[in-house]
C-alpha cells in the first residue's frame, strides 16, 4: 500500500511531498516518488500529516460503555453507589460492546495501541482484534475477587503468539493486593516475559497509608518485593516522593501519567517535571471513559503540559516537545514497539487532516498537536491495515446502536 | 427555514423528533410536523442535537494568526522577544485574515457569538460582518498608546446600529490605564449604554501590586472608580478575595474565566467555587489563540470544571450542569442575548453530529458536552444563516490559504 503526497514532521518541521510505501504490515520505504508493486489503492495524503500512532498508556477499555452514567459524586460513593454494582452485571456481550465503542474512539483519536486492565480479558482481546487495534491486554488481579488470579496464565497462554494482541497481568494495585498476589504476579510476568500494569501512588491517602503501616512508600514497597523493574508499567504515580522518582528511574520502571482523570477524580497532580529530572520513563494515558470521559491524547497532553506549567509556577516548566515526547518516544520505549515513520518501522500511523482551522498557521506543528488540536484525523492504520480512510470506520453505525443497547440493558 | 427531525436539551434530557422554524433571524416555533413557507431548503436535523449558540465571553481574535508563534516561554520574555514586536508589525490585512481564521474556529466549534478587545476594532467588525457571525467588539484602550482612546467613541458611533455587531469600551487593565483612562472610559460607556471589558486581577502580582501601592485589590479600586456594574465583563478575576467575590456580585459584576489561557500563562486558578457562592455571574472565554491555543468553549469547560474539582479536593465541587450554564446561561445574561431553543429567541444555533462515539451511550449529554466532546459539530446558524451546513463552510479554503500568507510575511 502506498500513502502518496503526504507531510511529515522531521525534527518538529513540517516536510511534505513525501510517499510511505507500507509492506506486510511494515514501512517498506519513505521518500519521493515511491512506487507500489502490490496492485492495492493509493490512499491520498495531499494536505495530510502523517503521524507514528499513539498509545494509550493506560485504559479500562470496556469501561467507555459506563461514559457519563455516574460524574460529579465523591470518590466512595460514586465507587459503592454506582460503578460497583454496575460492574458486578457487566456481561461478556456488555464488554464486547464496551471494548468496540472504546476502539472507534481510539481509532478517531488517532490512536492504534492502547494498554488495558480488566476483566474478562479474552473477551477484550477478541473485540479488539476484530476491531484491528494492537493492544497489551491485562487479565486484572486483586484478593477481594482471588478467582481472578488463576485465570490469568491461561489467558497469557492463550494469547502470546497474537500478532496484535500482548497478554499481560494486571495486579489492580498494592493495596487491593496482598504481598502473596503481587509476588504470584510477578512470577507469572517473569515466566511468560510479559508486562506488570499496576496502579500505584494514585491517592494521598494510599501513599499515608502505607508509610503509617509499612513504614515506605507504595513504590519502596513494590521494590521491596522486586516489582519495579522495565516491564513494569506504574499508572498514575501522583503521590512520589523525590526518593520515589530517583527510584523508578533506577529500576528502569515506566510510569503513566492520566492527567485528566487526577484532576476529575481530585487524586492531584503528578510531580512530572521531577519525575523527567530525576529520568524516570514517563508516559500518557487516557485512563478510563468513566473518569475522563473520553479517550483523547491529543486532550491529555494540553491538559497535562498546562497544568504542569502552572503547577512550578512558570510557562517554561514543561514544553509542547517534552509532552509530545511522552506520549510517543516514552511510550515506544515502556511498550518496546518499533513504531515511526522510518523503514522497517510497524506500519501503525494515522494521517491528520492540516487544513482544520486550529492548525492554522502551519508555525510549529508540534505545539498544534499539543496545544490546539480539535479533531481532524482523516485516516488511521494498524499492521498496514486501514481501519479509518476518510473519517470512515466500517460497521461504526451497528457498534454505537449495540452499545447503547447493551447501556439501556444494563441500566434498565 | 426549517430544521426537521433534530434532537434537543429539555432539563437536561435528550428528546427528539422536534422541528425548529426560524423566520426573521428567530426562532418562530419549536415542536413537532412544523410546515415552513419560505420555500427554503429544510435542513435534515435526524441523528443531530441542536443547542443554542455558544458565547466566547472573552478573546484577542485576530492574533488567532499568532497561535504557535510562541510558547512555554516565561511570561516577560514572551511579551517582550515575542508578542510585542510581532504586534508592532500587525497591518489590519493581518487583522483582517486572523479575525476571519477565529470566526472559522469559532463556528466550527458551534460559537456564534464572541467578546473581542484588540486594535483596529473597524477591521475586526468588518471581518466578522463579512463572516456573519454575531460580536462584542472593544477598542482596546491603555496609556501607552494614547491615541487609542480617542479611537473608541468614533467606533462606537459607526458601529452601534448594527443587527450583529455590538460596540464596546476596553479599558485593557487597571495596570495599564491611568485613573483618569478609566474614568473617561466609564464616561464612553455611559454615553453609550455600552459594556466595559477589562483585564482584572489576573496575576498574583498585579493584585500585589495594587494591595501595597493603594491600600486596596484591584476590584476595590474599580469600584473606588464607579466601573463595577452589569455593563462590566471584568476578565480573568484568578486572584480574588471573597470580599472581592462579595462585591462583584452585589454589583452585579459580569466576571469572565478562561481556564487554559491560566493555566497556561501560570496565571493559576479562579476560585469558581468562592465566585458562585457569592452569587457572582461568571462565564467562559478562551482568551486569545496565543494563550490557548484554540477557541474551543468545549475544552474550557472540560479544564475549568476538572481544575476546580482538583482545587477543592471532591469531585462533587463542580459539577458539569454548573459549567454547562456558565458557558450558556450566564453568558446569555451578562451580554443580555435573547438566546435558547424558544420561541422569540435569536437564532443562533448548531447541531451536533451525535452519531459520534464520545457521544455514546446517550446517558447523560450534558456531562458529554463537558466532559467528553471532541468535535462533530456538524452546522452553525447566526441570525437565521447557515454558516456551516454538514461540516462545510463556503470559502474556508481561501481563508484559511490568506492567513497561512498573512503570517509567513509577518515572521518573514
Amino acid at each position: 500500500m502506498l500513502i502518496k503526497d503526504v507531510s511529515l514532521l522531521h525534527s518538529g518541521q513540517l516536510v511534505s511531498g513525501r510517499d510511505i510505501l507500507i509492506e506486510e504490515g511494515r514501512i517498506a520505504r519513505v521518500g519521493r516518488g515511491l512506487k507500489d508493486e502490490s496492485g492495492d489503492e493509493a490512499i491520498d495524503g495531499h494536505g495530510k500529516l502523517a503521524i507514528p500512532g499513539l498509545i494509550n498508556c493506560h485504559t479500562h477499555l470496556a469501561m467507555t460503555l459506563l461514559r457519563g452514567y455516574a460524574d460529579d459524586m465523591e470518590l466512595m460513593p460514586w465507587l459503592q453507589e454506582k460503578i460497583w454494582p454496575l460492574e458486578a452485571r457487566l456481561t461478556e456481550e456488555d464488554i464486547r460492546w464496551g471494548v468496540k465503542l472504546g476502539c472507534l474512539e481510539q481509532i478517531r483519536h488517532g490512536i492504534t495501541c492502547y494498554n488495558d486492565m480488566y476483566y474478562h480479558p479474552d473477551t477484550t482481546a477478541q473485540a479488539t482484534r476484530e476491531m484491528g487495534l494492537r493492544a497489551f491486554i491485562s487479565g486484572v488481579v486483586f484478593d477481594m475477587k482471588p478467582e481472578l488470579l488463576g485465570q490469568v496464565e491461561p489467558f497469557i497462554r492463550r494469547w502470546k503468539s497474537d500478532p496484535l494482541i500482548t497478554p499481560a497481568v494486571g495486579p489492580h494495585a498494592a493495596y487491593t493486593c496482598s504481598e502473596e498476589t503481587l509476588l504470584k504476579a510477578k512470577e507469572i510476568a517473569d515466566r511468560h516475559n510479559c508486562m506488570i500494569h499496576i496502579h500505584l501512588s494514585e491517592t494521598r491517602s494510599e501513599v499515608d497509608g502505607f508509610l503509617l503501616s509499612k513504614g515506605m512508600s507504595p513504590v519502596e514497597y513494590l521494590d521491596s518485593l522486586g516489582l519495579l523493574g522495565p516491564r513494569l508499567a506504574a499508572v498514575h504515580c501522583v503521590w512520589l516522593s523525590p526518593e520515589d522518582c530517583f527510584l523508578l528511574a533506577e529500576r528502569g520502571a515506566n510510569a503513566v501519567t492520566c492527567p485528566v482523570s487526577n484532576l476529575k477524580l481530585t487524586s492531584g497532580i503528578a510531580p512530572l517535571n521531577v519525575m523527567l529530572q530525576a529520568g524516570v520513563n514517563v508516559c500518557l494515558g487516557t485512563d478510563g471513559a468513566s473518569s475522563n470521559n473520553n479517550l483523547n491524547l491529543f486532550q491529555e497532553m494540553k491538559v497535562g503540559a498546562i497544568t504542569q506549567k502552572n503547577a512550578y509556577h512558570t510557562p517554561a516548566a514543561f514544553t509542547a516537545d517534552q509532552i509530545w515526547g511522552m506520549a510517543t518516544e516514552n511510550a515506544r520505549q515502556a511498550f518496546r514497539l518499533d513504531l515511526g515513520l522510518h523503514q522497517g518501522a510497524l506500519a501503525d500511523l494515522s494521517l491528520i487532516d492540516l487544513k482544520k482551522p486550529w492548525l492554522c498557521p502551519q508555525s510549529n506543528m508540534v505545539s498544534h498537536l499539543v496545544y490546539s488540536m480539535s479533531g481532524g484525523v482523516d485516516s488511521t492504520i494498524v499492521n498496514g491495515k486501514v481501519l479509518m480512510n476518510g473519517g470512515i470506520i466500517p460497521g461504526e453505525k451497528e457498534i454505537l446502536e449495540r452499545a447503547q443497547e447493551r447501556f439501556l440493558h444494563l441500566t434498565s
